[in-house]
């Protein structure tokens, strides 16, 4: 389906790692919304993924861009405004990282040093964009940006480690900064709390098939995909959002306000 | 603008009183994106109202129906499937009332039988057309369904009286009723929480003036109108939100996550 | 242990069915933390009941009253003023029925007259008890009073029926009142959100040791119990706590923050 | 009031700057209740400050410790065994400092070595206390932690800058350590989110008294005193609470769960 709900904007993608990536479905759906798009990623990410498959397949150039740099972000709105010949009307962040989780190192015995590294990824780094986009007036009135997060910021998932206080803080920044935003430039700041998804970034944590498993069965509609993602993604760039704003919003298949299914009942009754 | 995001789509709107509500701008941007309606409000509601120029300007056949009454409820539904040759993909419940309210009868001192006669029209209203709609099989799979909110269901407005337990309680069914209908049929419930608006409705409340001016000035986008809402609503009736369900979506520009603002701070400085 | 939390204080407990019962439990912490207490509880249930061992054993008056009766609870707070030679410091509201569930009526069926008279019963009785209190000034500045609740109010639990559209509305009920008891006679309500307990009342739910168990592995402190919530309303009752109001107090084990645990993760891969 | 309701309790408070911290107001009621303590706050802190003053009105050891030193926390906890002869009961945590703040930085500009900064006052300290603590095994099984927010973590307040952010990341660290500790120690760690108070520390914060009038309006009791929280405190370590786990308590007079309130809505209708 293509309804050109994005006709005539023009938006950043952080974090279209492969096809799996929720970013890189958002860049394709946009896309065919009629949107034009810049890709961008961290020069490693940039290496090890696919992305110039996606650049080829969409006709967007890729700025790499480290998001804990601010030179890197400060260069990626000065190309992307000379690439659209102005701002942009769209941000989709969907990034984060644990270094603690990578290490296979326990909640309780987390390392700072990785701590603050993977708070500068995940958290620190919306600011960062959002700040030097402000700087540089790089998104236009009634713009629109959107965060990936994940419902640890609110209740504890025991491997999520120290990833659920870098969401909690990111969508804390998307709220504050929303506010600002708001008030100088109309720009709306949301973040969507999906379901566990099967992302090349998400398989790294420790025991994912058992969240996902245990999310599919306590989700009414079950798990929202990736591609389920990217569709509303598209409705929170698009005009008919307009007034949302400094939300958390879930997409989940109704998982964030399920206390318990049959389905889970039942599978407790297993010895 | 029209993406025809609805085309092929088929609903119900219920409370189009006049063109200042919610619901007559919903039925009219629904049309515009290519869906077909149905319209119905409570005969009382249908004398006073306009309905019948709505009517005519979308080509929407008009089925009074009490919501009160499952009888009606069950013959809109009978009608409803009749004229569209099959079951519909969307519902508006855009209803409530507060007989409290409208006798000036503070909520310290509200009289239950007007209570209860409140909660059958505001609350209840949801369950039984829902319940009814499934016993027919009326909403097709992946159904969406809306029904208006406000945030005193969260935060005391003391102006609201009685309506806020309504509201509370109108969340609640969305939640339950959507596990039970997103397990069965897929088909997904949600609430909106809109800004404070300028309805014939609304107008009712005393001191409502006095909320739309703090709540404009505690949204960093401004209050939410009537016509953002309906631009929401399709965006949640189309495809694009299928995943989205028994959630509480705020439209309120931001309100809902502002604790205070510099227009209100500056306010409160005044003597 | 006895602390003399509330010496000198009296009070008004509702719902003490037996020995199994919050209420119960509450009314005797109470009294040994040196509280004065009039019992009391509908007519039918102190028949089925064991209310006068209660009674005997704290040196309490057992007061009938139906709570779906002004008249009722009229002569309860005039009888209580007779008896104490004033106001109480301290209410706790612990009722809640269900018909539709004693009927086995599925939640997608529901009868409304059963739903009517569930939430006559179980949430409006709450405003009734406080409506009528006021009237009567009979709840002393600074006083206390504390409904309880369920998480079923924020999430579905299937089998919770509509007892959950019931919670739903006594938490905005004592948000609402909250208000206005606060604003005029610095009295504060709160609702407590219990783990589920195992008492005669909460045994008629279907699949409730479903519930349990469950709640039991998603609660890094297990569930509590209903003596462990008679300790926390004392807290609530108590000095300590004055400037806490219009809260639902979650008190499960952290049940309300836990997205899933290492025992149900295990659960999940039995097969 | 002396209940003895601590009696016989250990603990540690960090951050009694001076006579209107509420940590100092903690000390001086825990000790009242016949709990024993140890202080401690920063070097830098000790030396502005008079805790020497508190340290001998309650007869309590004085322990240096900079939160962001694991040394200095793993010092104070082998000290605070040797002084107690065994672990502790409970733990205060009332830290909190922004950079970007004292150098007037506004949010839409901060400084992440600032932010990085803050966080590691503010947040992580909470984390790291309780790493080190549970190395040592320095809570007693059924302790009590309770660190101290502010609802900027939920909503936003402009001036608070920064500290929303940190305050977001402090209670997500409260949630997920107390996951683990609970499920390793039946420790608790809950958060307290204080009315905003005119201690030394908040009013450095720009625009505070603005803040201050307008909380006190929005609040059905009036803003919440420093020495109401040490109470609530006291009854969070005391054995009346131990299954309340992994909260947000809000602890200010009604303000969270007020939407408006009749004082405002005269405040904005002045000219």
């Amino acid at each position: 389906m293509a309804y050109n709900l994005l006709k005539g904007k023009k938006g950043i993608i952080f974090g279209a790692l492969d096809e799996n990536s929720i970013a890189w479905k958002t860049a394709q759906h946009c896309k065919a919304e009629g949107a034009e798009i810049v890709l961008t990623n961290a020069p490693i990410a940039l290496r090890m993924g696919a992305i110039n498959k996606l650049a080829e397949e969409i006709g967007a150039p890729v700025i790499p861009a480290d998001v804990t740099s601010d030179e890197d972000i400060e260069n990626l709105f000065i190309k992307s405004k000379e690439h659209f010949g102005g701002g942009v009307d769209f941000v989709l962040h969907s990034i984060g990282m644990s270094i603690n989780v990578r290490k296979g190192i326990h909640y309780t015995e987390n390392n700072y040093d990785f701590t603050h590294k993977g708070l500068d990824i995940s958290a620190i780094s919306l600011h960062r964009v959002l700040k030097i986009a402000l700087k540089h007036d790089a998104i236009n009135e009634w713009g629109s940006v959107v965060a990936l997060t994940y419902i640890a910021a609110q209740r504890i998932f025991p491997d999520y480690n120290d990833m659920a206080d870098g969401k909690a803080m990111l969508e804390s920044i998307a709220r504050n900064f929303g506010y600002h935003y708001g008030v100088k430039k109309n720009v709306r700041i949301n973040t969507i709390s999906q379901s566990p998804t099967r992302t090349t970034a998400g398989s790294g944590i420790k025991g994912f098939n058992g969240f996902i498993d245990y999310a599919e069965k306590m989700s009414p509609l079950g798990n929202a995909t990736a591609d389920a993602c990217a569709d509303y993604i598209v409705s929170l760039f698009s005009d008919l959002t307009k007034m949302v704003t400094m939300q958390n919003l879930f997409h989940d298949g109704g998982f964030s306000s399920t206390g318990v299914t049959q389905a889970v009942i039942e599978q407790m009754e297993k010895e």
